[in-house]
């Protein structure tokens, strides 16, 4: 690949992390400097950095600064309040998975460590670094996976952003399009546009545009009628977690698009990271539904003029359940998973592979 | 009803039209003047004026205008010119069939008059009032029959506005929903918000604030959640236009909606004037989609900033197909219709009333 754009990376001289401030695209390209766990979390609380692999990693990231700021110079003292940091970044949000095994992961290290305070300090800023370099190449073997279920003039939908900026780096769904791109497979992808938060419109659209990929933007709405007309081959999006039974719980709209896809014999499959996968929730249901502030749904303006009446009020849940009947696969870096889905997963943890 | 808000009528004192500017909404109320068959037009195209009913009646009105406008004092002449002027105005927007419906029924009165061209103008305008009128007459009607099928205690989910600014007054999706909260009946509406053009979020949320009616703004997207999380009774909305099966057209979300409902066995119901029905149509493929200006997609701004990536493009296509098999019933101002649609529409049909 030619172009690279890592979102999360550590600044070595600066001794801080550096993200994209996703809230700042389309209109500009701009790093946020984290140089604690506080501004980890509220990085991640206002999705300044979002996508369920960009969160985990993050959060990984944040765990590390925690260790550094940290005054203890008891490592027992340095241990609980890194576990205090871990619950804290868990709470900022309540759906993505990766967020947990992230910081489950970093905690583990934390209680097998057996060295010096400052060699945790190091060994969490290693750890919190092979994961990001993990999260790419994981993301790269997805694309290898995915790519190949995509034709030469295969039209798109995709919802919401599992690109480069949810991610590390390369994407997931978005990597997938990318890589049959970078094939030479011509495709051409409606991008839903994402409401409330826009990260269709917002930040699918600009990669499209750096990769070179022809696009054309679309509200969540009109996604039905595309399908519905013939004018759609394929239906691809991310994962924020994945339950025991193939159910994907993926940013708010994914639910309806894969009914339409359903319900048009159109293939619609989900791209995520073996660590998306939740096997302690035995379906969708399972899994807590994050609510934001209704603020999201209100501030808008549309040519130019206030949307909403004063005084209304709305709700925002932000995620929402697709049933595993309605997908034909699921991507990840182990291969392509069909139904039935409990089994082709359950074989995926008893193999034990990266889980 | 104590409020009333009709949205066309005729202003004896400056002899033009009247119309609530829809795009100024919920900002400001406004009314703008029409006094051509030109300004009717482009009311109705720059959507000005909208909704399928009110589509109807302001083109009604158009006709009469342009009677008004002409200098032809012969009387074939006049004729001609009114034809051109319907052609003219049947061109602004293709889907909604109301707008056909009343173009006809007016020139229908046109072709059969055999007075003298002031006759002709007086009748016209009497004609047009007629159409308004008997709109109000008619929603009160729909609303009668479909505000039997709601419930104390409903929750309902609407798409669009179908309120009584979509209509002459009173609404046909909305004055269902209006009348049971007259009756009564304590209701709670989930408002689809309604991209590209947020007649949701602007209209209905205005309409219902308005009637006390409680309601949350969601985002299109978020229907499916809502409702396959158990918080939805009922779904209804409005059409633009109803094939002879029963296949609904309706504002592009709504098939996607319609779907969410079926699979979750929660009814979903259309409200409309049987002018909305197209017997010429046997389903709604062989309907019109219209597909109006990016621009509407792309002219957005979120928390203050603009939205979309410099070059941006989209595609806008305003209108869905629902099959009827999503539908549960059809709520008409001769009674609420039940499958099989093919029949019960042709029932109708063959009754001849009001057709």
């Amino acid at each position: 690949m030619e172009y690279t754009m890592r979102s999360i990376f550590w600044d070595e001289n600066l001794q801080c992390v550096k993200v994209i401030d996703q809230s700042c695209l389309p209109i500009e390209l701009r790093y946020l400097k984290l140089h604690s766990s506080m501004d980890v979390a509220e990085a991640i609380q206002k999705m300044v950095v979002r996508g369920a692999p960009a969160i985990g990693v993050c959060a990984a990231y944040g765990i590390a600064l925690a260790a550094r700021e940290s005054s203890h110079s008891d490592k027992d003292k340095l241990k609980v309040y890194l576990h205090e940091t871990g619950q804290f970044l868990l709470a900022t949000r309540p759906t993505a998975i990766n967020l947990t095994w992230a910081v489950e992961n970093m905690l583990s290290l934390v209680d097998q460590f057996s060295g010096s305070v400052s060699e945790l300090q190091e060994a969490l800023l290693s750890k919190a670094q092979q994961l990001a370099d993990e999260d790419v190449n994981t993301n790269l073997a997805i694309a290898r996976n995915g790519a190949e279920l995509l034709m030469d003039e295969d039209v798109i939908i995709t919802h919401c952003n599992a690109g480069a900026l949810a991610t590390v780096d390369y994407g997931t769904a978005l990597g997938v399009i990318r890589l049959a791109h970078e094939q030479g497979k011509r495709l051409h992808v409606y991008v839903d546009e994402t409401r409330p938060c826009l990260q269709g419109a917002r930040l699918t659209a600009w990669e499209l545009t750096q990769y070179g990929i022809p696009y054309d933007i679309i509200v969540d709405a009109a996604a039905g009628y595309m399908i519905r007309s013939g004018k759609v081959d394929r239906v691809l999006f991310g994962a924020d977690r994945v339950a025991a039974n193939g159910d994907v719980i993926n940013k708010v709209g994914t639910y309806m698009l894969s009914l339409a896809a359903y319900d048009n014999g159109i293939p619609a499959y989900a791209a995520f990271p073996m660590s998306t996968i939740d096997f302690t929730s035995p379906n969708g249901d399972a899994v807590p539904i994050e609510e934001r502030d209704p603020a999201e749904v209100l501030e808008l303006s549309f040519q130019g003029k206030a949307v909403m009446p004063e005084g209304a009020t709305a709700r925002n849940y932000v995620f929402d359940i697709t049933p595993h009947r309605l997908l034909s696969g699921l991507i990840t870096e182990s291969g392509v998973l069909y139904p039935p889905f409990f089994r082709s997963l359950a074989v995926l943890k008893h193999a034990g592979r990266n889980l």
